[in-house]
């Protein structure tokens, strides 16, 4: 009997992406022969520091900003903590390390309860020592509402920290909208605070970089966080877009890298590759109307085949390359390991959740029951996803979950 | 005519190292076909996982700790704020974040004038926020007395954080002494605290994996830096040993990985690289001898055949890899220009702060003069350094302080 090697199919683009092959040769000599610390005087070191500046003039292309403006950190998970406890740390309203010391005056900061946790951590960490922090809520498409940004900012409101798409539902947020409406504010002399500074707008484009624009002075962002992995670069490097003047503390305290908001000896091969990712980026948006042709077949025929399933998130306003939908009867952790017994790699809610088996909290704040985020199944594409893979899956999904429905006593047949 | 292409010398091995063959080999899965995201459930995801954990393992094993002991992190910098700012956020006496919320408790850290800035740098912070900071003395020998830190310890201290052994100057501190200090005050009933906890003992030992014994049980350590590029892994990649108990909050919060200590999406290949790397440093030990003997060479042929020499640092409590000597009447970076322009690296101060030209807190610690500080060299040899390379700066070496002499004017022929 010959074994039959079924070939892997990768459905999972949005937990993280194969480091782009061009991109890994660009890296290759800074893991080789140009190891140089960029801190060194001698040409070893100075060719670390020519690399960093040609990956940092990259990056200001794409987003168009100054390169000095562009902060590498160690994931984009750190860029968002640089944003906002960088924020709250340097605002004047200083936040209390403890409750016992908590003054009057409480510095506000505006979100979405759709956050990443990376976002949604530092927030609660700064609720708990004192701050004041307004979790917006999302429709039932996972879309939050600008007239709900504009009324929920105040004198004290510090920063306002949105997602720009969505990372388990794909859903777009109204980014420029709002960078419109805080740009005006700033600029009109309502704001009781110094108001050529507050709040200050950062926003989560780090599942954005592949499909959306990203320039920040027509979205008006002050700070804007990306990610390497995501976009067929490596893992182990993010960067933060700051817009020269922004009030932020530096986090990571050292040797100054960084222009003093980064302290830690560069990452070099990193840098080259988030350098090397984002340039290839531009031309990936050239094959949106591709992916969005893969993924509106998936979800069409999906909804289509199995009964009992639903659309999580918007169907207009979604990122091109994500499929998110709930099984009824069925837990998606049943069929993703199912799947990948076929050799097909997908996620139940987000991968950086996924450890914890609670429900999806994107999920809960669409309004859904804690049994449509239990039976919820994300399939994220890639500039690798064929037509053959999506046939593949809808060849085999409806036969996984026609039999886990048989094990469940399910209706559904 | 026919180009003469100088034979490159690297003497820099203190600022970083390039990265050994056989640990890049073990790195390069994962930077291709291994590319999982370690959240994600699937077979992928999981590769990445195992991976993570074998290298959590290799370096327990080096460090004679438990695996869950490992938090890995973006740089040895992060490491080391994560000890710092992380034990003074979670210590009973929490710090205020402005003097205007000063208590009349304050924490007490201990630490030493010729830190690394990456401790240094966070040390200042919490002193600007309230916090007492006591920054022990060296001896002219770059030493510090254990007696001093004895002395030094109060009820209110919460941390002692003492760099093993100085990026600059090579000196080896008397860890074991001090880690025995503070095991038995904590164990006795005098201290005034939870002395089961405080004070917690922190150590940078960045530049000691190559050379010392980092047996944290030894040597009675809670907390212990490494960093990937000081010992022939990548840039990118750190560590922070957290011994089980030891109170500290997590600084970069987020999806939970790294037990809660650390979040974001693992540096799978980094991860990997510096558990290699580690493994590697076992047999590094074995050829101190050999580097001790070059490391003698070089500088009793400088001290003998330059005159106007003179040793920085201690000469039998160093580092097998350093030399770190002044040049009267010459510019440190001077000379290190004129041996780039021969193909040769040195470095000049250290290179976390050569930068800024300043002058070396670490020489100046040891009570050198501003001029002996700016004549500095340092030479930091490594495991591919060879006899013939110390005898070839040994010629070049004098004849460029000559030539420099001579334009400055100096006595010293």
């Amino acid at each position: 009997m010959t074994k039959i090697v079924k070939k892997q199919i990768y459905f999972d683009y949005a937990a993280t992406t194969p480091i782009d092959s061009d991109v890994l040769r660009q890296m290759m000599p800074y893991l080789k022969e140009n190891y140089g610390n960029p801190s060194s005087v001698h040409s070893l070191g100075q060719k670390a520091v020519i690399a960093i500046d040609e990956a940092r003039e990259q990056i200001a292309q794409f987003l168009n900003c100054l390169s000095e403006e562009i902060i590498f950190t160690g994931s984009a998970t750190e860029a968002n903590n640089l944003a906002i406890k960088g924020v709250i740390e340097s605002s004047k309203f200083q936040v209390p390390s403890s409750k016992l010391h908590a003054s009057s005056f409480k510095p506000h900061i505006i979100t979405s309860q759709i956050e990443h946790h990376a976002v949604l951590e530092p927030c609660c960490q700064a609720e708990k020592r004192g701050a004041e922090v307004t979790y917006l809520p999302v429709d039932k498409e996972g879309l939050i509402s600008v007239l709900d940004v504009k009324k929920a900012i105040k004198p004290q409101t510090i920063l306002v920290s949105i997602v720009y798409a969505n990372n388990e539902i794909g859903a777009i947020q109204p980014i420029a909208e709002i960078g419109n409406i805080i740009y005006k504010l700033r600029n009109s002399k309502s704001q009781a605070l110094n108001s050529k500074q507050y709040p200050i707008f950062h926003t989560d484009a780090v599942q954005a970089v592949n499909y959306l624009d990203c320039d920040v002075k027509k979205l008006n962002i002050d700070l804007l966080t990306i990610s390497g992995h995501k976009i067929y670069g490596p893992k182990g490097i993010g960067a933060l877009f700051i817009k020269k003047g922004t009030p932020i503390e530096p986090q990571i305290l050292g040797g100054g890298q960084e222009f003093n908001f980064r302290s830690g000896t560069e990452n070099v091969a990193g840098i080259v590759g988030l350098g090397a990712a984002i340039k290839k980026a531009q031309t990936l948006k050239l094959k949106n109307k591709n992916l969005e042709k893969l993924r509106d077949k998936l979800i069409d025929r999906i909804l289509a085949s199995i009964p009992g399933s639903q659309l999580n998130g918007s169907r207009k306003k979604r990122l091109p390359n994500n499929i998110n939908i709930s099984f009824k009867d069925v837990e998606g952790e049943a069929i993703a390991i199912n799947l990948d017994y076929e050799g097909i790699a997908v996620s139940t809610g987000s991968a950086c959740s996924s450890k914890s088996l609670e429900s999806s909290h994107v999920l809960l704040a669409l309004d859904s029951s804690h049994e449509r985020a239990h039976g919820s199944l994300r399939f994220s594409l890639g500039k690798n996803t064929t037509e053959k893979e999506i046939d593949r899956i809808l060849n085999i999904l409806p036969k996984i979950i026609k039999r886990l429905r048989k094990i469940s006593g399910s209706s559904f047949k």
